[in-house]
């Protein structure tokens, strides 16, 4: 396996947008971008250097690599009808499986950058973890050499294993942003500024550099403090759903005490 | 209303041993500590300079400030016993409304540290919000005076914002914390580095500088891809806990979205 120097995109979402400037700003060539909406595939395509088509016919054929940056959705479809003759194929997926690009060429893999990206924001590549896997050694040594250029944090990781990873950035990532939503919102509502609230959101994610995070469990339901629950959930009475997961979570934490002995 | 200087602390907890280090720091005289247990407290007094008493008969009686840094159900437990002639007495507690102080002086308020203390761990003060309440002007300018020798961040906060301040902590610090644990839990238990979350939980907690942080959601949920959250909640087939919560916040997303009609 050569070195990889042309690279054809397809996709222009989140994940498509951050990882394609971050190859153009490490001197990689992104030739081509294949994107079905035309508008905003031709925008990114402007900004990264690259022709753009919307047409499968016309993808270029003498590429390195093909990275699929599509939605779980989109990747099936995609890889049904994508044959490439030489050069690697990926996906950039947390959840599909390599196996999934098997009929598309002789080697594939996966990029997968974890991270929350949002088109409009700037963010840096370099420290994001890249999970990297390759259907061949020399596969997975290119596109170790690829990532290695875009992030100081690479891992070769296996399919089921990111598939846990993935599930467990769900949990860290995305349900954390849905509560933090939450605190937002009842604030709001109140009148309080959200600013007080920023300073322990902080810390509370500061402290993550410390194993055994349950260790550090504080609040009413680590305490067992169902005066403090009860008048929480009374507040609640209005939020119905929020009450919900005050009520789950809380109760968790306190069977997660007695089941662990912990604290 | 002198200013404060002498002040008798109550309590040997988190909240007691981080504020009072920070008081004596800035050149307040904590003359006395009260605590039920002996060693503990003794630790503390030891640690700050001051006497140790177990004994109510023998709490001083002319000090400015009395702090009841102690749990909720410890507070009541107190007042009802706790009578000063002069001075201020305030408690520390998120929940308890400054009128539980009533019968103990004349001069009472509240001075609410919104943040998670950890004993072993040194946190500064200078930041944290410190929400204060007084009962009389007086007394809210003296405590007012107070906390912002601690802190670049006082607020005059009333029982009732103070309550929903202090739930709304739960749900961004508390709740986030064991969505934490969850997710460190579960790499362990498949042997993935939790390094590899890390970027992700620092991102998701830098967003919120940005208002509307449902706007910012990200995920299957969001997205509405109900494949990935089928094999996620078979992932989860073995941990029925994490997939309540899993399910729970999933459809609430979900459900926030459509309401809203928000993305």
């Amino acid at each position: 396996m050569d070195q990889i120097k042309h690279i054809v995109l397809f996709g222009a979402g989140n994940v498509a947008t951050h990882l394609s400037k971050a190859l153009v700003g490490k001197g990689f060539s992104v030739v081509q971008l294949f994107n079905r909406t035309e508008d905003t595939g031709k925008r990114l395509a402007r900004l990264i250097g690259a022709s753009y088509t919307g047409s499968l016919q016309k993808v270029e054929q003498d590429a390195d690599l093909y990275i699929l940056a599509l939605s779980d959705t989109a990747i099936p479809e995609m890889t049904s009808r994508l044959r490439v003759r030489r050069g690697i194929v990926v996906h950039t997926s947390g959840s599909v499986g390599m196996e999934a690009l098997q009929h598309t060429a002789s080697q594939t893999g996966v990029l997968y950058p974890l991270q929350t990206f949002h088109k409009g924001k700037r963010i840096s590549f370099d420290r994001i973890p890249v999970c990297v896997e390759g259907n061949l050694p020399a596969v997975e040594k290119a596109l170790v050499g690829l990532a290695e250029q875009l992030s100081s944090n690479v891992h070769v990781i296996n399919s089921e294993q990111r598939q846990i990873l993935h599930l467990t950035a769900v949990f860290a990532g995305n349900f954390t942003n849905y509560l933090y939503a939450i605190a937002e919102d009842l604030l709001l509502q109140y009148n309080i500024p959200f600013e007080l609230l920023k300073p322990l959101i902080r810390q509370t994610a500061a402290n993550i550099r410390h194993a055994g995070l349950f260790s550090l469990q504080t609040g009413p339901a680590i305490r067992e403090d169902t005066a403090i629950m009860d008048k929480h959930l009374e507040l609640l009475e209005d939020h119905k759903a929020y009450q919900e997961i005050y009520d789950l979570i809380s109760n968790q934490i306190i069977q997660h005490k007695h089941r662990n002995g912990k604290l």
